[in-house]
């Protein structure tokens, strides 16, 4: 929709990837629609992944007992978050909608975008006690993951090896981006395209752009245990 | 027991932190035992967290287009993956026992242990494709997730804000450990010990070494969907 603006948070090594042909044809759509779309291409940025001192500006609050959570929450408040944190934490405070996009590993996230989400979405600037799950603070944008999966979608059921795929989503969606008030879009789950045709690939890309058209008018999905679990 | 093997992953910047002595009092108590144990003290390793192309010493199998797990997989049978990944699968190779600790970052391990799971059990070492769930690689040994929570155990029940906290082991235990082979034990879960008074974290701490006196007594969960959602 014009005048939107979207961040995709992208997790890939390889441009030419399947997930890099997701991302570009997002960022494609999206500007055709008259959206503003900021992409954090991670690998490329080298992002640091580590919470660690190094995030805190000048002198720490407790320097004799170092605690990251208490640390970065303090130097949110007083600004003095190192540049490559408040550098996304502004993408993120300018976005509508935030699309993470990349490949399943371990059922979760990579670790590289795992560090985005550790260091960017920190007390005070995403959520407060209290203030998280409906009032966390970034509770007027809507989030989507985008993922892709190495196995196929009859291993991701209730009754499949790897269990039903809303199971490895509950962490991500509930417990990080609920947590932290984002309404949470059904994801985009493009499962096993590395066993997949060149025309199926196809398919997986073009059934994603068609998504986008009229993301703006989906409603989130009810982000509780029964949604995942079922009743 | 006496002769046994114990890997611990520990990920916590401070020494002095309720996780320290969590791993501290493992590392006494197993020892007394007459195990060898073994600290992987990743923040002090500085550990590399990202998947790139740096884990592959000399050419890779298709430098044209960049696939981590294909060429990690490669690298693995090839034994050209770099020092660090190949340091770390040898200290799992000869644990009996793997124990993780680690302070629960959105419902999930923090980015640099992330980080190690993706790039130290990699296709070749940890499973194969066929050669994963229960027939994985690495199905002799056994591990177990001793985590803290920001949250109180209240939060994590089932009718509580944050779910019952078996939802965020799946993926975990299941999606990485179980598929690796592991024998997953209880997950020792320490409740929000910022919120709990000095006797409390000193119970805490001492209920851990206690069970550590009868660790290798213990039966592996079963770790399928009932044990995490119920029937």
């Amino acid at each position: 929709m014009a005048g939107k603006k979207v961040l995709i948070v992208y997790a890939h090594q390889e441009p030419r990837s399947f997930n890099g042909s997701l991302k570009k044809v997002a960022v494609d759509e999206l500007s055709k629609q008259g959206c503003t779309v900021t992409v954090s291409d991670l690998y490329a940025m080298d992002f640091e992944p580590r919470a660690t001192r190094k995030d805190i500006i000048g002198a720490l609050s407790n320097p004799e007992f170092f605690n990251y959570g208490v640390e970065a929450y303090e130097a949110c408040k007083k600004r003095s978050l190192t540049s490559d944190i408040i550098d996304e934490q502004k993408k993120v405070q300018e976005a509508d909608l935030v699309i993470f996009q990349f490949p399943l590993y371990w059922f979760s996230v990579p670790a590289i975008l795992k560090g985005w989400m550790d260091r960017v979405l920190c007390q005070g600037f995403a959520f407060d006690i209290p203030g998280f799950y409906d009032s966390g603070f970034l509770k007027d944008k809507f989030a989507l993951l985008s993922v892709t999966t190495g196995g196929t979608a009859e291993m991701y059921t209730k009754t499949g090896v790897s269990g039903h795929f809303k199971y490895f989503l509950w962490p991500l969606q509930h417990g990080a981006l609920h947590f932290c008030g984002f309404k949470v879009l059904a994801p985009q789950i493009s499962f096993a395209p590395e066993f997949a045709s060149e025309e199926e690939r196809k398919r997986m890309v073009a059934s994603w752009a068609q998504r986008l058209k009229t993301i703006w008018k989906e409603e989130p999905i009810h982000c509780t245990p029964p949604w995942y679990f079922g009743e």
